[in-house]
């Protein structure tokens, strides 16, 4: 039985390895959870799966969550201070990080710290902090599993291999609902239209980064760090099925695919049942519904996130930290109707001119950079002053 | 140093045998060489790689390998027999079987009880004598490395996992020059046109097998040896571009593929390199160069001798030595012009009927087995009494 804490619970990850836990009787116990404002869901998951630990990042909303559990021996915090709490407690073996945002900076940090294994599904602590907590991880001998499924792919890939042995990945990218568009087509898309992707069902924070390509330039810094590469050890590839969910070429010219339906709980009870594989009854793939696999280079021009991340990723220091608070903001803005869909682009790229630019940050250079940058950026969002 | 002993070394596998240890120089060193008849080239190899034993099939060609290399240390033997002797050879610490048809069995049972590892390429070895081959391996501490490129896939993608997770695995198949004809078509092919394979370059009696998916029935019994799995375990895809060589799906769901062009060298480097990988130059895939990957089902109503091949390793027992016996002796007559492309089957199945089952043969009930079989599809394709 392997204790889990979930945070981010009422989030798509969230709930989909709350499935995975229902689908696994007696594999798994759930030690905590924490949402950030969805108290009605946490009290409903907190009564179903009776945790040790539930927090509420919301304070305005801790009496009602509270009051809901007080029947129960749970223990209830609020505030994000508490995801500390809630990431390090003692019973758990592994920690789920389904936050979104660099908010899961501080929690994996604690639960690293408290030597607890992380079911990575916050791309962005990685993308913020990677030198930084990958050698934390080292240090505390923990083993960061990725959640995402592109990550997820390629650690499967490299069981029983040696990762000095990899020449180069490919991350795959389904090209998310604007593939083959334009400039001028991507100047007036709605949020509506951003928000289908094609293949996958997720939040709306990463269904826009899928849309715009973000979401593939972060998890191109998510890998190098995961599996201590080089920029140009990463290619993306457009393979509009989401079938094969990533690719490692070895230094013998062999290549390793993992594959699969698009299904968020395939890599997520991958992370939870390491280092074995636990049966399961998900749908399985079948060639005759995908008798065709497509691939394509996608196009950096037009999605210019692609080629910014890359850039930061280069440029190392404190740059990844600044595209990603910068990006936070930008999708909130475009959610919200405040700015346009190829305006995303322009607000990163002028906080990553403007922006200090930090060489070898320490944790605390990085959470100034990640405020600085909001900022800085929410002011170019309101100002509308963006031409660069 | 890694000492390698290559059992038909003038052959399609063992002359890329040999350029795979010409390009790694330090790797490997070759102790063995043996070909059937290919006196020139055999000479030629042993003056280039300089092996401690030679070994010449044909009989009457020992005198004129013998006079080439009297100026060497080098000991030279005729005569089928002497295959057991090259096949363990004290210094050896690796044997490549890369001889064609049921004749490697000895050979390789020989390799195995002197405790050398095994690079098959024989498949026809777990075809004719699958229990009592893979029983003595385990016996005798052998590890036996797939060379056949399909073999080799699914090998690679278990790296690191348990034989215990496999659900069932996908053994592509090019589907041959004649993918998508029909039985009028087939009726009239040339050897010409059969000898054309798509993509793989090979010898002429596997070319044959791949045009009428016999070469996918041995290797789905090859398979149920090598990885220890039921008939119902094994799928068949048919993937025309050859560039993923086949997949493993896990009991999770989860598929992993391994992929590459269609290059034998990978799969030969891999197996004499294991478990490390080396480094190379060989060309590496392109996703420009494969935009679109297609699957499709194997047609096995005209493509009557993957059922065949299904239906003997169902039955068990000789059956599938049968399959085997019978299956060279039509190729070669159709080789010959002696039978249409169509006769094939109907000669392998009469053989099924008509040849002795024996539920638990021993090694010498398996060479009986093959000569009788031998004998009398010599017999119906001789005097053509092949209504059946």
């Amino acid at each position: 039985m392997k204790n889990i804490a979930i945070l981010g619970s009422t989030g798509s990850i969230g709930t989909q390895t709350l499935e995975v836990i229902r689908a696994n009787p007696g594999l798994y116990k759930v030690v905590a959870l924490t949402a950030q404002k969805n108290a009605e869901l946490l009290i409903e998951q907190a009564l179903q799966y009776l945790p040790e630990l539930v927090v509420i990042c919301d304070d305005s909303q801790y009496g009602k969550v509270k009051d809901a559990l007080s029947d129960y021996s749970i223990k209830v915090l609020a505030g994000e201070e508490a995801l500390c709490e809630a990431a390090s407690l003692e019973g758990a073996d592994l920690v789920i990080t389904a936050i979104m945002g660099s908010v899961g900076l501080k929690p994996t940090i604690a639960a690293i710290k408290a030597k607890k294994d992380i079911g990575l599904a916050n791309k962005e602590t990685l993308v913020v902090a990677g030198s930084l907590v990958t050698q934390l991880a080292k240090a505390n001998g923990v083993k960061i599993l990725p959640v995402d499924s592109e990550h997820s792919a390629i650690f499967q890939c490299l069981v029983g291999e040696s990762y000095s042995n990899i020449e180069k990945i490919y991350l795959t990218a389904s090209g998310g609902p604007f593939r083959g568009k334009d400039r001028a087509f991507l100047s007036g898309v709605t949020k509506a239209a951003a928000l289908k992707h094609p293949n996958w069902v997720m939040g709306a924070k990463i269904t826009i980064d899928s849309a715009s390509l973000m979401n593939k330039g972060l998890e191109v810094i998510e890998a190098k760090w995961l599996f201590d590469l080089e920029a140009d050890q990463i290619d993306v590839i457009v393979h509009p099925q989401s079938i094969i969910h990533s690719l490692v070429q070895f230094t013998d010219g062999s290549i390793k695919a993992q594959m699969g339906l698009p299904d968020m709980k395939l890599p997520i009870h991958y992370a939870m049942a390491y280092p074995e594989r636990a049966g399961t009854d998900f749908p399985r793939f079948n060639f005759m519904d995908y008798p065709e696999l497509s691939f394509e280079q996608p196009d950096r021009t037009t999605f210019r996130n692609l080629e910014l991340a890359y850039r930061a990723m280069e440029q190392g220091g404190n740059m990844p930290c600044i595209i990603n608070a910068a990006n936070e903001i930008v999708v909130a803005a475009f959610l919200e109707d405040k700015i346009g869909f190829l305006e995303m682009s322009d607000v990163i790229e002028r906080c990553m001119q403007d922006v200090s630019f930090i060489a070898e940050p320490d944790l605390n250079n990085f959470l100034e950079t990640d405020a600085h940058t909001r900022i800085f950026a929410r002011e170019l969002v309101t100002n509308q002053t963006l031409s660069i």
